[in-house]
């Protein structure tokens, strides 16, 4: 009778174990397989929908793919966006270093200012990562508080380079009445001794912002000044007219700036 | 006696089963769980590098990092690289499309050939996918057999731009000794009908790429053709005077020439 209850226990043991497998985690595993596949093809997906956006073969989008929403929620909040902010700028270190100076003080750096020495990730983190249509007057109300965190990673290249003896020029497709605002939340957030900051007048505010920003680079090297470095998000901020000797292009899958 | 033999089967079966569990099992999943925390590193650091690479923010490399070696074998054999190529094929033709014509058989295309309309990768699989130093000898012997198969992607979208009647200007580094040889490759790819076949002539050999290629645009400039679009795996096709109306950048993590 003891041996009977053994043998019914262990059977009763063995076949729960074995009843588990079969029907519990066969097919959940299937299901994880079918799953795992499905995520590779859409991250495979999404990263090139990245890398197209990045070197800019993609025509002018004005929301991310719906279906690259995790994945791109994912590298901004994750190590991604990060590693590839650190990466810009220690290259862009690597490469002023490397510039022989004049002395004359006529050699500069131009910076854009959003997603490039100021964060909008606090915005963007409200308003889907650039799955919702950009909404001019939301996003001023953001601006004008003034909050946008630094981009660590471009606040340490900014304090070397003007300690390697650059000037500092920060040019912004954000508008002059945002001046006084800027320049507070620049200050808070680390940034000082810029030479210009350079804003959109009223009459600028509709020109595509590759004209408006080569025109304005167009202005620097008339007034003797060698752009030896720029630094920016969107390619409208490095192509154009009186390109940088070197352009840096730091990552920003969540919008784009034509 | 029966029942005791089913006993020993069931016990043995059922502790066979946990010692594989406890003693086998759990220290390799501690292994694998090391090893992937290993990998995801690697390939995080190994996507920023290419991603820097892509976006022309590193400074002139000779080779890929060696850490990466098996990152980037297993981006150009996989889906990667393919996935990536037919993106910038259909995003290339949709700007074509979108280009309006003046009928003066003016509109061209411009086309650099190695890694763009010709595929290396089976000289580069042969040479450590770019972790090899480059080896003019070696390379212009694998260029001398004729044999690069197309690109695919490419060789549709070449077939499409022609079909929306650009004309179709080949801009290569090759040297104007290897012009025989590359027609010869380029027919047998599938590739005909261009306009111009350009390559360096002896005395442009030690130019710089982007200022050799920068010239010739600004010829065809000066002969009156508007250059619409550029399809090149190098910032150095891409960039300098006469730039494109857009360019378009093919993934090339290999070799970067400056």
């Amino acid at each position: 009778m003891r041996i009977y209850l053994i043998v019914l226990v262990l059977v009763s043991v063995f076949s729960s174990a074995f009843a588990e497998d079969s029907i519990l985690k066969y097919p959940s595993e299937i299901e994880n397989m079918h799953k795992r596949a499905a995520d590779e093809d859409v991250d495979l997906h999404c990263t090139t929908w990245r890398f197209a956006a990045e070197m800019n073969n993609l025509a002018p989008w004005k929301t991310i793919p719906v279906e690259c929403a995790d994945y791109v929620k994912n590298y901004v909040m994750g190590k991604g966006y990060a590693t590839d902010l650190e990466r810009v700028s220690e290259e862009a270190f690597i490469f002023a270093s490397s510039v022989e100076f004049s002395g004359d003080g006529k050699d500069i750096w131009v910076f854009d200012i959003d997603e490039t020495l100021l964060s909008n990730l606090p915005y963007y983190i409200d308003h889907g990562f650039g799955l919702e249509l950009f909404d001019h007057s939301e996003f001023d109300k953001w601006v004008e508080r003034g909050v946008a965190p630094a981009i660590a990673p471009s606040l340490k290249l900014y304090q070397r380079v003007i300690d390697l003896g650059y000037k500092v020029f920060l040019l912004t497709g954000r508008k002059e009445s945002h001046r006084l605002v800027t320049v507070e939340n620049l200050i808070n957030a680390g940034f000082q001794n810029w030479d210009k900051l350079i804003l959109r007048s009223p009459e600028e505010q509709h020109k595509m912002a590759t004209l408006y920003k080569s025109e304005k680079r167009d202005e620097m090297v008339k007034e003797g000044y060698r752009i030896r470095g720029n630094s920016g998000d969107q390619w409208s901020d490095l192509l154009g007219t009186s390109m940088s000797q070197r352009s840096f292009k730091l990552a920003n899958p969540m919008y784009y700036i034509p």
